[in-house]
């Protein structure tokens, strides 16, 4: 009796599969982009000193605070900056919001965040995948030859491969793109070294950037996202979620994510430690033989040649170490490894050294 | 340029509108009906205890520990709940996963909450309003006699009316209703004298209640909602969820709704509290002229004959008291008043004998 309750496009949803979550046993978790150190001391103060009572209250469905903050953060007015449950759900916000399938088909990469695919099965949205590059880089240019499609979207750095595109080659690419049609950039990862897009909002008013407090701010428990762009396309999200869910975001995460976006000494330090960790452990894999592509995010993305990426996996999991790997083809030997703390990756590398790989 | 950039249906989209939320006058606030007590004190001991370092990693994206306090709470399977971040969000979901547009429209009264007309226009739904008796109380027998349709939604009790169904009465209306179509019942403030139907989801698999924890436990500001139901549709639930958002609840909310969920002496007796206050003020208004609907929640909707909801509503505000009004065909001569404190309640009464109102 309930499938004839579910509606069509329910029926036919292929939902997002995040990384593992345990709960029955203690891994050294590297498998979801998690930064290892804890968030900024004065998060955990803001927490300390709450005055419980004010639940009582519905939030501000404005986020005006905590916009604020962020757009401190960026030199840019508030009214450029829209806040969300998780990064995750603004993106969903922005699909429904700029993508329109009348207008053709959503292009994104072909190895990407897995959730874009979902996200246009959600919203009924045909999508076109653009390959990558041989070096498994964004080939931007293999955009601008496609007249029919209703946008863009892609992370930089993009995920899981970690490579990311200076901004001055996001600008030349903006130059010759189409004015009329959205380009979505996820910048969930960038502040492992790469560099933002902020400063090109003004000059582009179809420039939507994404970001999260759940990787550079050490704030993933919070879920709270947030998007720069021109004022319209940020009132746009508003209507959007206006119509969705008026209080996205709750009291304690809005005054938790305001203290961390001030607090910049603190998580620029933890991300300074996350980006030499990443060094010294690309610098070791590579002298035990593996390959692993260019990172300016919290993870790598590295195979062992010869050696299949589900079996590195298996193997880790086994002794207690919890990396990504994804069946896809075209990358499937590899694993996806976020960077913990030093003692994280010596025990991780220690522990690769000594399993029994068994080559192809 | 932007409109361009604006899919169609975000364009035509009528946002939902919550009541004000003042920020630069103190008022009595009498229009969101929030609770006035605060939450329970183990919940601000959650708070106080919190480890904030526990942030920086995702939370369950099933949120078992809440689903099996909620379960605890009905003598139910945590695979019979489900949660979101508030019951917005959840009947968002319920409306996407279960109405399905080629079946018909979407059936709900004239008169209730305002978010269901704009979930219909998020998801391109059609819908069909049903009048209310002449008492504004639900006619369910009229829903019977709709063949095209694809399900239903209403609110026990009401809003704005506040009027209740008792189950017995929506048992023999389901009973005569299609099993292969959804009805959702929207139990947001059925803890104030309401007797909530969670004792029938075994017996109907079509039957989804949804709740929330802002009114009845005073954490409007936290976020936090569930819905009862047959585990399918539970799952399905799920499934919608984790294609928009994998992890909609963060782990604050999280862990402070499971204690509130598991102090139900506290939440009991500011309910219990609430109700002794409403019927109080219904008391008071009837002795000065007003027409009081029947009240099973925790606000009453009520006018004074001859006098326009519009006029009491502005003096009202201007004397520093909030109320809402609705100025909607039929019941513009109404203002829902949120039930506060006794000491609200007073000077509520006090500023109403006092207004000039002039009749029309």
């Amino acid at each position: 009796m309930i499938s004839v309750l579910v509606s069509s496009r329910a029926a036919s949803l292929t939902p997002y599969t995040p990384g593992e979550q345990p709960r029955n046993r203690e891994y050294i978790k590297l498998n979801t982009n998690e930064n290892p150190y804890p968030p900024a001391p004065a998060a955990a103060k803001v927490i300390a000193d709450y005055k419980a009572d004010d639940l009582r209250l519905y939030p501000d469905p404005q986020f005006r605070h905590l916009r604020e903050a962020i757009a401190g953060s960026y030199n840019l007015k508030p009214e450029e900056v829209f806040a969300g449950n998780g990064s995750d759900e603004i993106l969903s916000f922005a699909f429904y919001a700029f993508f329109d399938s009348s207008r053709g088909p959503v292009l994104f990469p072909e190895h990407t965040y897995s959730f874009y695919p979902v996200y246009c099965g959600f919203y009924e949205l045909p999508f076109q995948i653009l390959p990558l590059r041989s070096d498994f880089s964004i080939d931007l240019s293999s955009y601008l030859g496609i007249e029919n499609h209703t946008g863009m979207v892609f992370p930089n750095p993009n995920a899981p491969t970690g490579i990311g595109i200076d901004p001055k080659d996001i600008r030349s690419f903006l130059d010759r793109y189409r004015s009329d049609r959205i380009c979505i950039i996820d910048e969930a990862y960038i502040d492992f070294g790469g560099r933002s897009c902020a400063g090109l909002i003004r000059e582009y008013d179809n420039l939507l950037l994404i970001h999260t407090l759940s990787k550079s701010r050490s704030l993933a428990g919070l879920r709270v996202g947030y998007a720069l762009g021109n004022p319209d396309l940020i009132q746009t999200l508003f209507t959007v979620k206006d119509s969705f869910n008026s209080y996205p975001i709750n009291r304690l995460s809005h005054d938790i994510a305001v203290t961390a976006m001030k607090d910049r000494d603190y998580s620029s330090k933890t991300q300074q430690k996350i980006i030499a960790t990443r060094d010294s452990t690309v610098k070791t894999l590579t002298g035990l033989g593996w390959e692993v592509l260019p990172s300016m995010a919290n993870f790598i993305f590295a195979r062992l040649p010869g050696i299949s990426g589900e079996q590195i996996y298996l193997s880790l999991k086994e002794r207690g170490i919890l990396v990504r790997h994804f069946n896809h083809p075209g990358i499937s030997d590899f694993i996806r490894i976020t960077i913990g703390t030093e003692s994280d990756m010596e025990i991780f590398i220690h522990t690769l050294k000594d399993l029994r790989l068994s080559r192809r």
